[in-house]
């Protein structure tokens, strides 16, 4: 079998870049793919306090390129592609780009996934008072307000975490009760920093450098308010980046790929990481605990082949 | 249930150091009890190059440094105590020291494991030729002559990798055949760089300041002879750090923790995180991913209790 890479890794968040490092140090032929740019989600955080090693925390942008500079160093390399399809049906894996179809003998997926965003113009406050995670962002608005935006277990557990450093929170639903479970709507009942905002929808995040208001829409009377607010948390799901992939892997019901703990796919020599597996905790130290074994999982392959 | 902990985690390794850094950022009252030095195992590293973000690599001090500075910038609270014995009979878990007990309502067990030495003073060369590790240590030996020890899968599967980078690798094993699975078997006797030394145990590592010689007996002829070499890579075993639990939780035959995906044991409110758990690797990377895993599903335990 004649192969492009050992291994070809589609994603160069925390997971793909991490993979690539151990892949690399690993001597075996690599290549990463990233459509957008190296690092992957983290890029567009503003400060990560919670990686491990950093202690007065570092931005996203420099983590990203830290990582990238990391894995370099050992040989994998990089290219700015998107992955149009792929063929896992035989030994040899197909790999579609724009421009060519490349083979390899194994390959981790470490595409990551979006928040779900309200599509009303919030993205510009990415960073500046919108977030879609409370374990990241919450200790950023210590004494401050902001508006959470959901009725899952996600959205009320989030909320909970955010009240412990938030003065005040007001939690937006759509519907006039909550989807999440009962001992959680209890406290979040039981919290009164919580203000419930019922059958409401966010109409749009408004602020000059960052968030000062959120406006909502009572949809059932159709009337509109302003909240004034520092912030805006929105948990209304999170879509993985695994649709090129079409039926290649077994997925759940939400498109997040099923692995094994180590990190193996439904299909032999196909491996998956980070925020598009199913996961408890989607984080950059998550994301590199995923990369490191999905890469000794995929050399163990090779080597057993 | 007045206690003294939201949650007491055993153990400041990587992982122990992450968990107590997620949770004193979710503003849990943390405890973290270490009976040596903060950073575990990976103080005794002279160089860790492979965990992701510092592309030059870093002291393993330097890093447990970090990592401590790290977690007690988020108020987690480190002592000094060696765990006695633990009781997790009750909601209210219980940690004996040695100087009083201590109450929890969760616990984090991030006690690490130590490989099994050879006992023939060969710990005077840690990080100075001796290893444990090839996927950690391997990249050093590139040119250079190894002698590995052990006949397992873990010894073979190591001593193959050693052989991407070292130009020699004697694989000393007490018995006259590997007990390693066939196809690695084949593997490691079709490599021209592995000389096979049977029957034989390690005797003594010498050298002045780094590995220079290594001496074997042949247990069946008492026969002794010095092979010259850079480094001894020992792989006779790994040992949990776990004999203080006793049965308190469910672990495999050697005394690993089992956990499930959100490193939950099988006792409510204990989790498990890091190199004292059944997992297919045992790293830096994989230990803070745990760490961070731990303590989110400990906060969870916690608010749905």
């Amino acid at each position: 079998m004649s192969v492009d890479y050992d291994l070809v890794i589609i994603g160069a968040g925390p997971g793909g870049l991490t993979a690539g490092l151990y892949a690399g140090r690993a001597k075996m032929k690599v290549l990463v793919l990233e459509k957008l740019a190296p690092g992957g989600q983290i890029i567009i955080s503003d400060w990560i306090e919670n990686y491990p090693g950093f202690p007065d925390g570092i931005s996203g942008f420099d983590l990203g390129e830290k990582m990238k500079t990391h894995m370099l160093n050992f040989g994998a390399v990089i290219e700015t592609a998107e992955v149009k399809s792929v063929d896992f049906s035989g030994q040899e894996k197909k790999i579609e780009l724009n421009d060519r179809t490349i083979t390899a003998t194994s390959v981790i997926i470490a595409s990551g996934a979006a928040p779900r965003s309200l599509n009303i113009g919030e993205e510009k406050f990415v960073g500046k008072g919108v977030s879609f995670c409370a374990t990241c962002d919450a200790p950023f608005f210590k004494g401050k307000t902001a508006v959470a935006v959901g009725g899952g277990d996600t959205a009320v557990q989030e909320a909970l975490y955010l009240t412990k450093f938030a003065e005040k929170v007001y939690l937006v639903h759509r519907r006039d009760e909550l989807r999440a479970t009962k001992i959680l709507q209890e406290r979040a009942f039981a919290n009164d920093k919580i203000e419930f905002v019922w059958d409401s929808v966010v109409k749009g995040v408004d602020g000059f450098f960052s968030v000062e208001s959120v406006t909502v829409e009572n949809v059932k009377t159709g009337e509109e308010k302003k909240l004034s607010a520092n912030g805006c948390f929105i948990w209304i799901g999170v879509l993985p980046n695994t649709a090129f992939l079409e039926n290649s892997v077994k997925m759940d019901k939400a498109g997040f790929i099923v692995t094994d703990s180590n990190m193996a796919t439904s299909v032999k020599g196909v491996f998956a990481v980070g925020d598009a597996r199913v996961t408890p905790l989607r984080q950059v130290s998550t994301a590199v605990g995923d990369g490191a074994i999905a890469a000794i999982s995929a050399e163990h392959y090779i080597e057993n082949m």
